[in-house]
């Protein structure tokens, strides 16, 4: 009864994808609608999703030898003309304050949309000498484009991300960055979120404005459609001719240095509840799960429960699980239903007689399987974490695999997208044929597959050059 | 020589401090200057201190229950009109958005001074009963006061910040959140920054805009001058009432809430390099110096050196200590004087007889002793570490209280602040009188002293109803 009241909350998946999504979200707590169209409030559940997923990438980003900084938040707008795709591409899209301090602003000033040319105005000031090089920061802040439609964490006028910046003395070493980076993305994919990625070339289309080559990565949610997930970008020199990042090599010769960029936000929320999320709500990968664990007292009033809860929650919270325990006056069913909605990987039931038999419950979240354990058995919980997010990555891999199809055709590729799939075809490279395949079937070039050997363009049937994952997408 | 060189680059601290203070930022690269007035680029070295302290305070926000959120940049200008002092106080100094997405917005948007307005209104939102009260929010964020002067860390126009934000049922559990806020903030300056600080009550003139009681912590800067660092605000029902933050309380009755905020920012780092720097540059606290101990190999090229200082900067990274080591061709001097600017706490320097004798040479920053231990005595260092912090703050605290005078005249005042001192005197709690102060000595109210006795107004010779300490300010 409780459950199916819970259940009815939320919109079918199956039925209305893109309802589920909102209702899920918004009933977890997750996000909310802030004042001005187009922006959200991170709410604690959600913020606590990206303070894990920070936590990880962090890590590992320190682990590679990159540091930490923070650059102004407002770029003067003449900033955007000095590379001109990157104007085209972000003019458009930018916010932009006029006035301050009581007064209107001799030059205006755009609220970074991306923070390439203010990085690249501060590494030419930097760079002298090789000695300098490379020079690899990394900041975490908000960043705004402004945008017509919203959806929380896919699609707000503002959102939170981190942005990698690197120059280099040669383009070797800056392309290396971007496909270590890619790499390193992928592995965090794959550990953090449980979520498998394609990883690859994105078209000349597809790139991001002012950069040589854009490498995605991208995933593919519940309903077939892909989400660029994070990408990485070797800039050339593009970007140090334009801001002067220029050092003197050993040979005393003074020469531009390379530069890329790198970074992904908080779209990796909406992809991990779209990858992951079932009918009764979120599923959350144990690695970013704000709460791993909730121990949920069977007859609570009765003597020894809750203290035997406390306990319980002391050993795992000691053993470095993320637990919580539910007292709340709601229950045992109402608990059931509102953790298993916001996801938590495992319950733990604990009632008088599991106490006297020195036992409890285990509830795993992905298959809904529940099994006995020995009470305050710290490590058979983690191992069920583990098992949990291996789970997670097998299901997630083998659906997108599943729905990887092949065309030769604009028809088969239009069947191939209708079903919620990945298509895989080859191309041949012209723009034309990239341009029909979106007006045709509204599906676009995710990334290039660099083994890929298809042997015709999709579109025109001339000998294909590449070959393509199309899909529709986020 | 190499010595005589780096200290030659900083200005002379007791002849000119707000110089001393440019060029210890600046060479030191916490920091940099923006490309817009006004505005400083937070480099890696500096940003590593930040996140120090981002570690600790959350750290403490989140075992006192606190939960972390993210609430948008861009607040509707009408917001801060709602609350009649907050829009008197914050109006003449945000930067205004007016155009975005290619088009003039409906309405100007401000970027968020502060966010009691946007989180008024969620909170008024997200309350509805008091089984949702308390409701206590943290935020990790930019804002933006646009400034006319600019000096790094301690005004800038965009600088970082925490501001949390709490809604009680009653006026007497907010208040005791604003004073349990403010005994936090100074045990986080004690044992963190090893900054000792006077907390009390503000002035109605000193105020945050649209609370009822402001409190602040305040710290003696190496010239006397008192720094802002860290203020907590009791609103009473001020935004509640502005937002309709309201809730059915137990008896059924939809009341009001009453709402606190509370905040500290990267003025901090400020603040630690004026409590500690010396003529050589900065002395960090250990508990946020980004490098705690850096190994200077003496005769690196000698065979055997290089690697028993890497084993060295194992084990006593394998013990928690933030170690690096300089294998840089730079001399031997050269990096002493280096590291010494940078003010990091400890120096090993690892020689060939040091390491035949099984023994390594310790410097400590603060008092520039050195003392010989054990080669690879992880326990020593960290105890060392430990002496240096407690050591820290007993000299800031010391210099504090023999600078803290009494007046009870103007002219006796003028004294105290003209010799670099914090001024204890009675007030009679008239506006009149602390504006006539501030014009006669160029100092304004700090806090209030609850525990003070001073009898009669500095000002008015009428009986006086506080104790205030009166200073010069940053």
């Amino acid at each position: 009864m409780a459950k199916e009241q819970f259940v009815s909350q939320i919109a079918g998946i199956e039925e209305d994808f893109p309802q589920w999504y909102t209702d899920v979200v918004i009933k977890t707590k997750l996000v909310d609608y802030g004042p001005v169209k187009g922006t959200m409030v991170i709410r604690p559940y959600g913020y606590a999703i990206w303070e894990n997923i920070q936590r990880e990438l962090d890590a590992r980003f320190k682990r590679a030898g990159v540091e930490n900084s923070y650059f102004p938040l407002l770029i003067p707008m003449s900033f955007l003309t000095k590379e001109a795709e990157h104007v085209e591409g972000f003019a458009p899209e930018v916010a932009v304050v006029t006035h301050a301090g009581g007064a209107k602003l001799e030059e205006p000033l755009v609220v970074r949309p991306t923070s390439e040319t203010i990085i690249g105005h501060m590494m030419g000031k930097w760079v002298e000498s090789w000695r300098d090089l490379p020079l690899r920061l990394n900041q975490w802040c908000n960043v705004m484009r402004w945008e017509k439609t919203t959806r929380p964490f896919l699609r707000t006028s503002e959102f939170l991300w981190q942005e990698g910046h690197s120059v280099y003395a040669t383009g070797e070493e800056a392309e290396a960055e971007t496909q270590a980076m890619l790499r390193l993305y992928e592995e965090f994919a794959k550990n953090v979120l449980c979520m498998p990625v394609l990883v690859g070339r994105k078209t000349e289309k597809e790139k991001f404005a002012g950069a040589v080559a854009t490498y995605g990565m991208e995933a593919m949610m519940h309903d077939g459609k892909s989400l660029q997930a994070g990408t990485t970008h070797y800039m050339g020199q593009n970007f140090a001719k334009a801001f002067g990042v220029q050092f003197t090599d050993k040979d005393g010769a003074l020469k531009y240095g390379y530069t890329m960029s790198y970074g992904v936000s908080t779209r990796l929320i909406g992809a991990l509840i779209m990858t992951h999320g079932d009918q009764r709500g979120l599923v959350l990968p144990p690695p970013v799960a704000p709460v791993q664990a909730v121990v949920v007292p069977i007859a609570q009033k009765k003597e020894g429960v809750l203290e035997a809860c406390e306990k319980l929650c002391a050993t795992l919270r000691e053993a470095g699980v993320r637990v919580k325990l539910d007292d709340s006056e709601n229950s045992p069913g109402w608990k059931f239903n509102e953790w298993e909605m916001k996801g938590v990987p495992v319950r733990i039931e604990l009632g008088p007689r599991d106490i006297e038999a020195g036992k409890m419950l285990l509830f795993r979240r992905d298959t809904c399987e529940k099994c006995e354990a020995e009470l305050g058995d710290a490590d058979r919980v983690k191992e069920l974490l583990g098992a949990i997010s291996s789970n997670l990555y097998t299901v997630a891999k083998a659906r997108m695999e599943e729905r990887i199809v092949s065309a030769d055709t604009l028809g088969e590729l239009l069947d191939g997208v209708n079903g919620g799939n990945f298509v895989r075809t080859g191309w041949c490279g012209e723009r034309a044929c990239e341009d029909r395949v979106k007006e045709f079937a509204q599906a676009t070039a995710r990334v290039m597959d660099e083994n890929g050997t298809q042997p015709v363009c999709v579109c025109c049937g001339k000998p294909a050059k590449h070959t393509v994952f199309f899909a529709r997408a986020y």
